[in-house]
């Protein structure tokens, strides 16, 4: 099915962001909030996408050549792509879309001629399923429905969509103009057209679609980066190493920008308590595990919380 | 202890560069080998490492100021520290250093003089226990033993030292003019002075010492590397995802410069088939890290085996 009119549901940071550069593509998107308060607080968000993309593309020109090796994936195919002309064109596409998007509290509106419905309301269960099947009645027939759940499969909740086999699920990282990667995951009654479809609207945002032929709870990166996180907090909690050391060693050894415990603080001590809490790992209080969670919980009672809390492991100005 | 007098048993690559940097670094330098064609087979290794280090720094003007801000760290503190009249410097000692090396077979002459031995010979239990029985009775009263096993830990061997509170492990990563980082492992009975003396001289040749209070198997790096790669490895293992699509979205969603698959193909499929063999999570042949070794052992079988045989999960000219 070719998408052209595209819905998103929900307005907070990823739902906004994901609205933005579905519209920076040339896609007629829709907004969707519950209540006209929940509009009011996406609008700003779009403002500062708005201003941020500004600022991209007045920063584009420095990514010609090889002066600068990153860039933002989402806006140039690949870095021949970005010229003076180019940039400009974009700079237009950019004022446009910030005054086109539409917003609507309307089901009717939203929902009844949506090609594609993308999901970002908060990871309730039950939200989600309500959402689901009081959308269902409005959906033309072949309106594919994504879910951009970071955590929940989409077998959980299929039969309250009403088109088991035109229900996957579209999660994506956040600064998505930026980390340009989108986890395409399918469970076993979505069929190849929608997975397709999806794959390549993926593509045509400018994303990089990272494929999962089966359901996995954590998808690809939180299938790698929890156990990742895990292994950095039993050395803490077994003391066997300090979180800096530990950081430097990741770092240096294997390139990587950021250490184990910088990840921490930026994810917030809380969601890594909530998280890791309840691993199996953690569940015999002398695990190593079980003793790192007591020293997270020790620091986030001090206000030791991450990067948002202005310090956690490190300072943050 | 002050130390002045190094010897490095062993010039494998690990062990030249070790012997290499330490030298550079001012140090009084021996290379012991075990037969005199040991010592032939050094000698190539050390001449390849001159070559390298002549030629980072010719490059090194290039990482004066903001221009790269990679830069060899083991030859510069920090990046103030790239002066036209510092290269020049260890250029000097660069050229020098190369004719200085002392090696020889003779034990006495080896061991008899060292403040410190950093044991850099093959990773097998039993000729590493026989060689410290060896030279322990060659050794001064106060001379410090390091290992650089990257695998065994120091309480297998310390009896055999006769000096168990003299030593510990002191672990290299491969290139370590670049990454420059060394894991210093102490066990119950290593006295806090060698251990401190350990980590001054790791700081003293450029190192950053990641400092481990206890002992831990596989260390600080392969504790966070080996289940990130086991991670990845049950993706490929389930079929869930395929190897370019799990690095990819590790890369764009981390940063990483390189995803688990392109590790792998760097440490060679063979080695992480044998590590993996070996994980209690692979015991079950359903297990999804049973077949990841099932998948892997098909590979390797067609000589996909990493980047040493120009082709694994990538293509290498």
């Amino acid at each position: 099915m070719k998408i052209k009119n595209v819905t998103v549901a929900g307005g907070g940071v990823l739902g906004a962001q994901i609205a933005y550069i579905t519209a920076f593509h040339g896609y007629n998107v829709t907004l969707w909030g519950r209540s006209e308060g929940s509009i009011e607080r996406i609008k700003p968000r779009i403002e500062r996408l708005h201003n941020i993309f500004s600022k991209e593309l007045d920063l584009a020109p420095s990514y010609i050549g090889e002066e600068n090796p990153d860039y933002p994936r989402s806006f140039f195919k690949d870095k021949s792509e970005i010229t003076q002309e180019k940039i400009e064109e974009l700079k237009k596409i950019n004022d446009k879309i910030y005054k086109d998007l539409k917003y609507t509290t309307d089901l009717d509106e939203a929902f009844s001629n949506a090609d594609l419905v993308i999901e970002a309301i908060a990871e309730i269960v039950d939200e989600k399923k309500a959402f689901y099947e009081k959308i269902s009645t409005h959906l033309k027939e072949d309106t594919i429905v994504v879910s951009n759940s970071s955590t929940l499969i989409p077998s959980q909740f299929r039969e309250y969509t009403k088109r088991e086999d035109k229900f996957l699920n579209l999660h994506f990282a956040n600064n998505i103009w930026r980390q340009n990667v989108a986890e395409v995951m399918k469970h076993d009654k979505t069929s190849d057209e929608s997975f397709e479809s999806v794959i390549e609207f993926a593509k045509s945002i400018g994303m990089y679609p990272a494929i999962l032929k089966k359901e996995q709870a954590g998808y690809i990166l939180n299938s790698l980066l929890v156990p990742l996180l895990d292994s950095a907090l039993m050395l803490y909690g077994d003391d066997i190493a300090e979180p800096k050391d530990i950081d430097m060693d990741w770092k240096i050894g294997t390139g990587a920008p950021k250490g184990p415990f910088e990840i921490i603080d930026i994810v917030g001590i809380t969601t890594v308590i909530n998280i890791t809490k309840a691993s199996p790992k953690a569940q015999d209080p002398n695990s190593a595990l079980a003793k790192a969670v007591k020293k997270l919980e020790e620091r986030a009672e001090k206000g030791l919380k991450g990067v948002e809390s202005g310090e956690g492991f490190y300072k943050y100005k």
